[in-house]
């Protein structure tokens, strides 16, 4: 995973453009993906997509031809979606133009005005103050012209229609862990679900943020009602805990799973309620859509003075980082898929056991076993009411032991779905 | 405030009789009022209007003639509705009409019989402690007759006929904070809604207790139903916290409004829950009508020594009590009136908000503002199940800001009531 | 109660066999006993009523042909079920037909093997230890023949056909508190029951474990629903704090007495939740019946060492212990059985308790009395949703003082079931 964000991370990425195709270009080497491209003007629910950005260079040069900023050396340099620009001014004109982080003056903000036309330099707090007044060359050499969105979907099959979605947003620059490392984290994610069958479809989404879900959600307007469950992955790669936000439900599936999972691993997490702003779950919850959709990131928007700056870089995401976040993922959607309601067939006291071998032949012993007390769990809550994920919290038993006493008391022709 | 209570302190008001049309008569020149006069014999639900009981004089003099307890120095000093007696008897005998504090020897307690024929004096311990035994003259000088009952209406007429009532009771005699300061809150509570047209229509009842509320909802059966919050008012005055006292349902708005607003202002309070004793909450609540009303006081009823005595005097209210619980009662008043649940109209995922001027255009920023983040609150819970006030509990935002995101997402068409 | 203990230990009982009529027919010297036999390959539920198991004579006996394990010394001594076995065999061999507790060395544990063909000797792990090596006599002189079951009932008759259950086991044998004290104070609380007629039908159980309730429940399906309360009685004597557990509902009207009673009564004590392991709440609370019946204990079920051994002896019960157990049972049932949900039948405003002498005519104390407050709370919340003991918990008062508040009210005409 960490060798897909090195080769990603210096990438000029944007809401369109090239840079998202190189990127999915690359992803597509580990997991086949399927890349859509939307005419610029396309009216998506309430949005239009806009036009699309090129940039081929961009830079400040000083009297002498110095490039005191330079788009070549970090895709951040630019305000994204800079109209193009060939001028000679001085600084105390061009400043209104320049970007930078005062409180991290060694910092190069990440800024964007997609909406709005507009041209700017992002730099450090320090290499500003080291510019003399004076003239300087500026010249973006960037288009804005009629093009597409382009989006992409990688789809596990499985054995529903029933579908997960796991989204990322693959709209910017340099920046390592927001989101290069949900980028890695998802195309693995998808590489470990396809070794078996799972039960639920899988779609995984690779798209521009907000526009690109809305874009997304637009198109697929007969699919959603087969979504039954979603995660968005980002910020999954820096070295804090992980935090888990809610869906808008608050109590959806998705959301219970997290918990269950989070919880019962041991580790140090957070579980966050839901807010209406952080990444596309924004719009998987927007109240007409109300998914049951969460958010699952190490430290979370904004959480972290490196956000959209320039020092969430290589070095701010970590293998192991990467790797445990995985490793939930994948841990997250064994329970979400496994999980099931049954039904105890057999409710009228309780059924023999022992006859069918499921029950310890010599009585009298204290010590009640992990898998007989799952076996009564699963036949005493087996009402249509409580899923498997229900009985392991109830019963503070692992969802593993429950899913398996409901294997045996399957095969025993005792509980059915 | 303090001066329209000093006015009403001296007189003898009771649950009937001229001392409430003289309170009703002061109050009237602050806020006009709707007198209503029901006779004596009156069936009222499960009540009937009692005789009206008016009092001239009454004292008890000693062997010299020299008045011991005199119903000229304060009104406190007859058992509310004493039947008229003129009688020479000795202080053994008199003792049983005589009603003292003996945990607080120098106060004078507030007695009534208003519904089992009775006489008695009311007076310090230390006076009884001083009177030699021997002959008194006893004299009270009322007369019990069908008359009537007495109360004011005052409405605030609002842009919908749906009705908030403010009550407060009229039958104390000189009592300041029980309930002098609680009709002087309401008469100028009454004027500031008055100032600009409000939401609701706002009724002020000033009424005697029990029977006088009870009056009312006999004779307003068809208004009731128009009734959708309301607030009784006690205890105004005193230096204490304020108390919120929860209507039955616990959950009526009005409960949720001045939990809101009294934890939003950080002042020091409580917020308790319903009982079936206290004032005419009691038969606002009863359960055949349930009304969301609940009761705001100072120190609640009966948790100050002073209570029911002669020491609940003008010394005992403050100024700047009763300007406080005005505020409190205009703040709760401002967030009810405005409170609506609105629906978004375009809840498919967010709205384009920067093209509506709506959105900061630079992105790339963590710092959220409140205004921006108001909006996308609004937006994402308008699902008509969650009122502004929810917005605001569930955003942790102040109700003014969800407010006027709500006024600028209305005025661009977004939301709708 | 102890007495009864006393007379029982000796004698071997198992799920079917002589040893319950005998058991059954001293239980019967105290309240009389309705006793069924269900034969042998009766299908009750999932189950099947199995051979009658009966013993007259078991040892293991030295080569000097010396008891070194002697059933006549503990009904203990014997698995539970044995088949018969007569036969000579060298310790290596007899070894695994040998259970023993080698953490209590001086214990015998309780075994049995109901549905297994199988024999075997339960003693001390010091026996054994000192057991040399070499040929042993085996001896176990048991029948397994077609028989019957055998349980009993006692009904206590109520006004009302709804019926309240309470079971307790009667299986196992010389084991003290496990379950003979459940024995006694279910039979002692039967004949308190019958000193006055309850409101509901009370029918006690006494029947062995599991197989027992199994076979009542498949016997009584007309029955079931007219129960409405149940209770299982089990480990009563012990010298440990009540422990209540809850039935699968968790609110049924049961646990909700259980919790006001104990709570009450300031007796240490603790409420559990339903677990599907236990007693026969397993049978009663299955999801199918899912009845409100809860369960009773001292130290619960495998909540202290001397559980299933013969250290569970004699000296294990104490008489205040089972008095203890009674007291609450008693409370229990007492307010179970007078817990009724009312109508306030004059719901609108307060009723004027006054002139029906239910309200004290001297008015503006502060102190109002706690059967003032009842009525109060009974009129308040009795609108058809909450019964007395809710009333007594909103209220904060003694379930007694607001059953006397509703039969004052009650009398007057004021409320009605």
């Amino acid at each position: 995973m960490y060798a897909l964000v090195e080769r990603l991370y210096p990438l000029c990425r944007s809401i369109t453009g090239d840079g998202v195709r190189a990127t999915l270009d690359i992803v597509g080497e580990y997991v086949p993906l399927q890349v859509h491209e939307v005419p610029t003007g396309t009216r998506v629910l309430d949005w239009t997509v806009p036009q699309e950005w090129n940039i081929r260079d961009a830079f400040v040069a000083d009297a002498a031809g110095r490039r005191v900023v330079d788009f070549a050396a970090s895709s951040l340099h630019v305000l994204g979606y800079s109209v193009p620009v060939s001028a000679t001014m001085r600084l105390s004109e061009l400043r209104r133009h320049l970007h930078t982080l005062p409180d991290h003056p060694a910092w190069v903000p990440y800024r964007t005005s997609y909406y709005r036309p507009e041209w700017g330099f992002c730099l450090a707090q320090e290499t500003l103050d080291a510019l003399p007044d004076g003239e300087y060359e500026v010249r973006i050499d960037s288009t804005l012209a009629d093009g597409h969105l382009t989006y992409a979907e990688h789809v596990v099959p499985g054995r529903v229609a029933d579908e997960v979605i796991v989204s990322c947003h693959v709209c910017h620059p340099s920046l390592a862990n927001d989101n290069l490392a949900g980028i890695a984290v998802a195309a693995f994610l998808a590489r470990a679900l396809a070794e078996e069958t799972p039960h639920y479809t899988y779609r995984f989404l690779f798209a521009p943020g907000t526009i690109g879900a809305i874009t997304w959600l637009a198109h697929n307007a007969e699919r959603i009602d087969r979504v039954r469950h979603g995660l968005v992955l980002a910020c999954a790669g820096d070295r804090g805990a992980l935090t888990y936000k809610q869906s808008r439900r608050g109590d959806a599936e998705i959301d219970r799973v997290l918990r269950h999972v989070l919880a019962a691993s041991g580790r140090p997490h957070r579980v966050v309620e839901f807010t209406p702003y952080g990444y596309d779950e924004r719009q998987f919850c927007s109240p007409g859509f109300d998914l049951g959709v969460g958010s699952l990131t190490r430290t979370p928007y904004a959480g972290y003075p490196e956000y959209h700056t320039s020092a969430d870089d290589l070095d701010f995401v970590a293998p192991e980082a990467m790797a445990d976040t995985l490793a939930v993922c994948r841990e997250a959607f064994a329970v979400l898929d496994r999980n099931r309601t049954y039904r105890n067939l057999s409710p009228y006291g309780e059924p023999q056991l022992g006859r069918r071998g499921l029950y310890d032949p010599l009585g009298g012993r204290s010590d009640a076993k992990q898998a007989q007390m799952a076996l009564l769990w699963v036949l005493s809550l087996s009402d249509g009411e409580h899923s498997l994920l229900d009985v392991a919290e109830r019963a503070g038993l692992p969802f593993g032991a429950v899913a398996a006493a409901a294997d045996a008391l399957a095969d025993a022709g005792l509980v059915g779905v």
